[in-house]
């Protein structure tokens, strides 16, 4: 996966040294327990160049929660038709899931670090506001597009996760056709479809809760 | 929240206690890393003790990954109404999220263990099956029930992830009235709406993956 030789000249690479290692030893220490020091001996680097990149370990933590470019890429132009764009959207996810393996790994790794640390997780959600509430803004001018955007966040990811990495069998015998054709819909309908307005739901809201 | 001094008389509590520590340990230092000598520590047992009640290490990570009970009845009887199944699904899981902090913790350990460790991802794979899988199938005879459960089964854990555990805006601010009407739908077209047929969607697919 990941060169254990010395890294070859040029900052790009050892930039991805750094960044790999780092996902590696938070996932599997956390980021309390994890030192630029170990980051630098696994990544085969001198702990000083890590400094100069990042700064401190929150700087290379916030690095190592940035989606790789493919992911990054992802939502541009996914909106452009509005009426299919549930589908194009579900289309590209799983093409850059099937087909970049390290998006994979990286997402394992943030879900990981995300879950046992409050400062990753606030990255997560601002990674999440930066890319798809910023893309939903562009379709839907309503004042629940955080809403709209948080429901395709959590399903898409929820997708992701059960059928790349815990390989639920229900999905990953699923084609990605399948996918787009089933799920693509529902992310259409929380993009552009009519969401239930609060004032509307107070009494069942609390009907609900007495009938408890 | 788990105290550290002595265990009460009675094997409840020293149960609870060992699950409690080996849920931390595993989270912490993953499966590999954790001796059951560490979670006996921890949970200020004897070793012997563990292994009277797991076995050996696999057994006590079965033991952790095993749903509490109050996720475990979630489901009894949810679905009696199937046509008001969905809705009152994302009510119950709501509830349950909302009033058991334990479970939160505990779903957030499962998934830290179950990203990275195999043998915890297949034991969260029977886990959906037992549950989810097994009461849609009293509902939904069609052969597409497993992808129904999965369906259900990730956007469901998606959102709680999100909501809970990421605790995305978006998510945090809607009310639980809100999210039952606006996520139950879906849950309701996943059990027993149309599902788009594989051999249909044959010539789609492999248009799709064309004009990529």
């Amino acid at each position: 996966m990941r060169s254990r030789g010395r890294p070859r000249a040029g900052s790009t690479d050892n930039r991805s040294l750094v960044l790999a290692a780092a996902r590696e030893l938070f996932s599997e220490l956390g980021f309390d327990r994890t030192t630029m020091r170990a980051v630098a001996a696994r990544a085969g680097v001198d702990p000083a160049l890590i400094h100069h990149y990042y700064g401190n370990k929150d700087g290379l933590l916030a690095a190592t929660l940035t989606p790789p470019a493919a992911a990054a890429q992802l939502l541009t132009g996914a909106f452009d038709d509005p009426d299919n764009a549930g589908e194009e959207l579900v289309r590209r996810v799983i093409d850059v899931w099937e087909t970049h393996l390290e998006v994979r790994e990286q997402m394992a790794a943030m879900l990981r670090t995300g879950l046992s640390h409050e400062h990753a997780a606030a990255l997560l959600r601002d990674t999440h506001r930066t890319f798809v509430l910023a893309a939903v803004g562009d379709v839907v001018a309503d004042d629940r597009r955080e809403f709209r955007a948080a429901l395709i966040g959590c399903h898409l990811a929820g997708l992701l996760l059960a059928r790349y990495l815990l390989k639920v069998p229900g999905l990953t015998a699923a084609t990605p056709a399948e996918l787009v054709a089933t799920v693509g819909p529902v992310i259409q309908h929380y993009l552009t479809g009519a969401i239930p307005e609060r004032s509307k739901l107070a009494e069942s809201d609390s009907n609900g809760h007495r009938s408890r």
